[in-house]
């Protein structure tokens, strides 16, 4: 990491290390409510803007220059590993992502390839050099991959689920299968991140969307190992790892992941994470997403909350619960965004003494 | 409470006091999973077999004789009250409820009715007293409602939502006329609780399915507060109140709301929930419903997960963290009532001394 980056203020608050003010970035900031985006998605659908590392570019660019965040993140999906090992996968308009033959046994399971990201990922790889390129340093990049689990739902169910009937009896009733599947799919992550790392990303945020699905033993078994695993065998070179585990709220268990930061979902206080996780780990979150569509003094009112909550010091980024919604005003998350920029150096007065 | 119960087993767990062996019944013990129930459903749809005594009735008891649990629930829904309230209310076939006309402002808050349960939910009353005569003293009757909270949900979005965006918004942007409302159902279940404990029920639950969608403030401020009013207000003679708010996970908070026992889900440890709120309540759960689709070994492993963790002494009503999943077989559900009746004798052997 000899790069120089002109706002590095993330990449300190991951590492607890001292910052002028605290750092915010939005999850799904490169999306539908910008209507730079919604410009761009017309060209091309989803998957298709995916894999043309120009248009994928484009769109991770503009939070930077039109929301004023401070690290961009890589415009992508968490289902190109899975697409990426053979699955046909659909993206129907307003019917969320679909795998037409979704991983039901052992022959579906050996029909999968095993991926090398440098080739069958190459186009996220390629869009991550182009962004490094046009940033020129300006703010830190962010790559991602889904955690070894949360795929493993998407590719067992399909789509989207209402109670994981089929991952659970796969689990249950097929628990060595299902972790041969998990190791297979956890290679595939660290290799893809890995590659994101090489390429240029300057951290790497792993999201456990369905974590929170399972039973403590459960989640420790069946998702949180494999997350570690990824984690240990990342080829990395000082980029910090931020784990999301929506819903899942053993932030002890979390914390001892391997992970340098843990993204916290708006329903826990986050200043009682802070609490519970110690010195351990830096803390991102956890603004209620919708609180962007209130007007911009419940908006101050509830963003206040959060810096208080978390309080002084460093190691906090600032960030929604969860991604921000299609229908907002972009108004109001840089209305945010200029609110924490202004208003979050009091929260670390300690670097003035 | 005169009435001599010839199992009163989850009564007495309610209140912490000894007994022979756990309680346990199941959420939605009364549902799709059963033969029986989908040959009384094909007669009528659901909200016909809610508004019809006897249909209603006879479903209530099935899971009684045919599973064996330990208290039969009222066959109803917790949508009752707005479609009371003159909310047209429309289920079709395997796309969940929907609200022909939601309410989103003063004018379609103005037109609700106020509900007086003895008339205009008396079919509910009478299929209680129909119940409590089949039961005979067998076993305890449940009643039940929404919370304020979540009655407010479903009447603000009128069906399920992925964002919550309609009822986000008029917190956020008109909190009073939130309140305004909330108030105004909270009225309306303490009166449809009270009548139905007039009617016979031996103890009520109050689910707060969209508690979990909240930030603790604002869990404390829209939905914990008129929980607890409602259950300072209820009219009651030592029936107990068991309080469901899924996916809210600050136990401390949640037993101080003046219920007598917190239902938990599966996604947390139900000794660690112990732990936490103490001597204060018990506690119900909470193993994962998914658990029932697999073998009787997996089944019984995890089954007995559940009562270790929970541990030794009263206070413990066995149930799943959530409702039983349509697609179970009963045969499962059964393994899982006796397993429960033969071996959780082991954890309350101090009466025994």
């Amino acid at each position: 990491m000899t790069e120089n980056l002109q706002n590095d203020l993330i990449l300190r608050a991951c590492n607890k290390l001292p910052v002028e003010r605290t750092p915010v970035w939005i999850m799904r900031q490169a999306g539908r409510y910008l209507p730079e985006y919604r410009k761009v998605r017309k060209k091309a659908d989803f998957l298709t803007m995916c894999k043309t590392p120009e248009l994928a570019a484009e769109v991770t660019l503009q939070p930077i220059e039109i929301i004023g965040v401070d690290a961009a993140i890589i415009f992508s999906d968490i289902l190109v590993i899975p697409e990426a090992m053979g699955m046909e996968l659909q993206m129907l308009e307003g019917q969320g992502p679909n795998f037409l033959n979704p991983i039901r046994n052992k022959t579906d399971f050996r029909n999968l390839k095993k991926i090398d990201a440098e080739s069958s990922l190459k186009y996220v790889l390629d869009a991550i050099s182009l962004v490094k390129r046009e940033l020129n340093g300006r703010v830190p990049l962010i790559g991602f991959s889904g955690s070894p689990w949360t795929l493993l739902t998407y590719m067992v169910e399909g789509k989207g689920s209402k109670n994981f009937s089929n991952v659970k009896k796969l689990i249950f009733n097929e628990p060595e299968l299902a972790h041969e599947i998990l190791d297979f799919i956890a290679d595939a992550v660290t290799n893809y991140l890995s590659a994101q790392i090489e390429s240029g990303v300057n951290l790497v945020q792993i999201f456990d969307t369905w974590g929170g699905i399972l039973s403590p033993s459960h989640f420790e078994e069946f998702s949180l190992r494999y997350i570690s695993h990824v984690i240990q065998k990342l080829k990395r070179d000082g980029q910090p790892v931020i784990l999301f585990a929506k819903g899942m709220h053993d932030f002890v268990k979390l914390a001892n992941s391997g992970a340098d930061v843990i993204s916290v979902d708006w329903t826990v206080n986050i200043g009682e994470v802070r609490k519970i996780t110690g010195s351990k780990v830096a803390l991102q979150g956890n603004l209620d997403p919708a609180v962007l569509y209130a007007n911009f003094s419940t908006i101050e009112t509830e963003t206040e909350k959060v810096l208080r909550s978390y309080g002084y010091g460093s190691g906090h980024i600032f960030n929604l619960g969860h991604g921000i919604l299609p229908d907002v005003n972009p108004e109001n998350a840089k209305f945010l965004v200029d609110y924490i920029k202004n208003n979050s150096s009091k929260y670390h007065k300690e670097i003035e003494i």
